[in-house]
């Protein structure tokens, strides 16, 4: 996608550590008309899947994902992260490790949210580890739900996560791929 | 707004501690066509003022504020909580007192993404006792940004959150006002 390209390659600033700010745009300050057009991108690359519901996971996911879900005509499920409180309704868990915090962190969807029934894309803004998508689909599994597809809008093409992803079968799109930036420039595949 | 109070009396479960879940349509799954009424709502509520952006707090208000402000042609910033890693740059911080979660939390906005030419709408799903709301407002003051109003889903108006803000003077809507709950009914002001 050239708009996002562009903007990452205008606003994107990286950090040591491979850490690629795109704050001004996604993860601090939102400009929705981008994601208006994320919503659309992701739609035509999954027009084709019987998709009933989308699901992120808090906190930057959620904006991306409500938008996402207007240009499909769904409601979003946001997994919750780090809530022990619910546990006597019946969730669906998981474990997640972060790479940039450098810690474990439990995701959780309620019961109520997530069934057999259920036709799910899954968003996010960053897909560089994978750690937290490989959380979102054992729950989607858990829950007995068909996983449709993936939509990402930066993935970090350098680390492993959209390999082993796309290995397993699934559909994943991702609107930018970072291919290197290692010099400091960002490099898209 | 009476699609919204309809709503919370379908699908709002009123929980011990003067607890209102509204996890089926606001917290956890988002429903999104509703979230837009919500912006056309408080489009009309602030159509006077001259609002360049919105901001909210992670988690949950931010989906609401996407939608939100696409019915402002704004972006969104969102407040990030405990980030103590970007200590070096400059940044507005402030210390809410959480009720429900019974514990204090610091709240950021980079320096960058708020500065005195800006004309702030607040929004947010709950309004309890004001603390969240307490911290932005600081937040804005330190950035010598303006105020122009705060627009909230669902206000406990048995907590004394809105009292205090309205006494300022502030132009706050509310788009549900909870009267009261303690015998499990939700009685709307």
């Amino acid at each position: 996608m050239q708009e996002l390209k562009d903007r990452i390659l205008k606003d994107g600033v990286v950090k040591p550590g491979n850490i690629l700010k795109v704050d001004k745009f996604l993860n601090h300050q939102i400009d929705v008309t981008l994601l208006d057009h994320v919503g659309e991108a992701f739609k035509e690359r999954f027009s084709d899947k019987p998709i009933n519901k989308i699901l992120t996971i808090e906190a930057s996911g959620i904006g991306i994902a409500c938008i996402v879900a207007q240009h499909f005509g769904t409601p979003v499920v946001f997994a919750k992260k780090n809530r022990s409180t619910n546990i006597s309704d019946q969730v669906y868990k998981s474990t997640v490790m972060s790479y940039t915090q450098n810690k474990n962190y439990d995701i959780m969807v309620s019961g109520e949210f997530l069934s057999p029934e259920d036709h799910i894309l899954v968003v996010d803004d960053f897909l560089a580890t994978g750690h937290a998508l490989e959380g979102l689909i054992e729950i989607i599994a858990q829950a007995g739900a068909t996983l449709e597809g993936i939509g990402i809008v930066v993935e970090k093409g350098f680390q492993e996560g959209g390999k082993k992803i796309r290995e397993q079968g699934i559909q994943l799109e991702s609107l930018a791929i970072v291919e290197d930036m290692s010099s400091g420039e960002i490099v898209f595949r």
